[in-house]
């Protein structure tokens, strides 16, 4: 039976790092909340999912992904989740929670980046925090991309299978999100990642090896990936951009 | 051979949600730094795995556990990694995703009140974003933790067990996780949670139930358990609460 994920419509957002795994596993997928209402599938099946006042367990907020009985929310979960069934999590017992450890560091970035463009509250227009949202995008810019990037640099020259990947020596969910991360910053702050692989050479080099895996090139070349917007997490707002490195 | 737990000395923090499992589970630790020097212990020894430019997948941040070999970083997965071997997580492999589910939501809240105090860079003092600060608190208090609040007094009413646990029908990290919650928004914001057992009567009666758990009560009693203050996520600053709910 297909997967069904649940995320927004119109937006790659948290949903594009299950997406990705789902893409290069060639898993069966439904993505519901872009179907059809006729098909009982649109936005309407999700907020049910979301809404529902009797099912045991609902999800707090997308994404999440319904196996047969089964819901699971929240990102990283997911792709811990999928991880073995897809053939993307380390064989390593061990190495599954490292590689679990290094998602939700993902997961903290994605937050951070989130709140550069909404620093006081993401109920607002982004026209109403705009000051705010540029101080919180200088020192993003300014320290904490340079440290989340400079750790994940790190992660790779440290790993001793070497540095093709974030956890053991094969391809996993997290070397995809890599991908995902280093594709939203350019996007979202292009003058500030203008030189990201004199900084973080290895970084870039796992991003591009992804990039031509052909499962992953078919994708982006798919109506399915939906191009970066202004509603997703990764925006860009040239005044929050800097020349930085 | 006792777990070693990494965190920030002073304070609860996020390493308490840890602590609180090890303890109901009376399992073997040592809360490293808050050790001696002379044992090998104390912050020097923290810092030496942050920093470490050899060591196989060094953590981001703190907390992370060692057990034996494996170095295992960021609160939720320590407890998907722990629960099992604590009892303190559902027996049904499905529910334990639910619950590191629930558990990720509430890593998603801390986040959220450590940036009232902290709304435009974590490297900076609060008294140098005290402005946008009132603005970030006013949001979460008027919106963000009635949602959040309201969505674990939903899935305790809604659990089909019966709304003494949050995932299951035994114990579980997550409903200890629910008790620092209470106490942590009770302490920083106490007029804003006056009425809190009014409204979400489910979570302050999980609340109550943890806090007369003999093993709880005696850490809690124990000068193990840190007072709340002002350099943890939640901080009591007066002019960030109000009288709300």
């Amino acid at each position: 039976m297909a997967y069904e994920l649940y995320y927004w419509d119109g937006l790659q957002g948290r949903g594009e790092f299950v997406r990705l795994a789902l893409e290069e596993a060639q898993a069966a997928y439904v993505d519901v909340a872009r179907g059809e209402k006729t098909d009982s599938l649109g936005i309407g099946a999700m907020m049910a999912k979301l809404d529902s006042r009797s099912d045991a367990y609902p999800p707090f907020a997308p994404p999440f992904l319904k196996d047969g009985d089964l819901l699971i929310p929240q990102t990283a979960n997911i792709l811990f989740y999928l991880g073995p069934k897809l053939s993307l999590a380390p064989r390593d017992e061990g190495l599954r929670y490292v590689a679990n450890g290094l998602q939700l560091t993902i997961a903290d970035l994605v937050t951070e980046v989130h709140d550069t463009h909404h620093p006081i509250a993401s109920g607002l227009y982004y026209e109403d925090q705009k000051g705010e949202a540029k101080a919180r995008s200088a020192d993003f810019l300014a320290h904490r991309m340079p440290k989340f990037l400079g750790y994940f640099e790190r992660v790779l020259v440290q790993n001793p299978s070497g540095p093709q990947h974030m956890a053991g020596d094969t391809l996993t969910y997290v070397d995809l999100s890599i991908f995902q991360i280093v594709e939203g910053l350019r996007y979202a702050f292009p003058k500030a990642t203008k030189h990201l692989a004199d900084h973080y050479p290895h970084i870039v080099a796992l991003r591009d090896a992804v990039a031509a895996r052909p499962n992953i090139a078919a994708y982006l070349a798919s109506p399915r990936r939906l191009p970066f917007n202004e509603t997703g997490i990764f925006r860009h707002y040239p005044e929050l951009d800097r020349s930085a490195r």
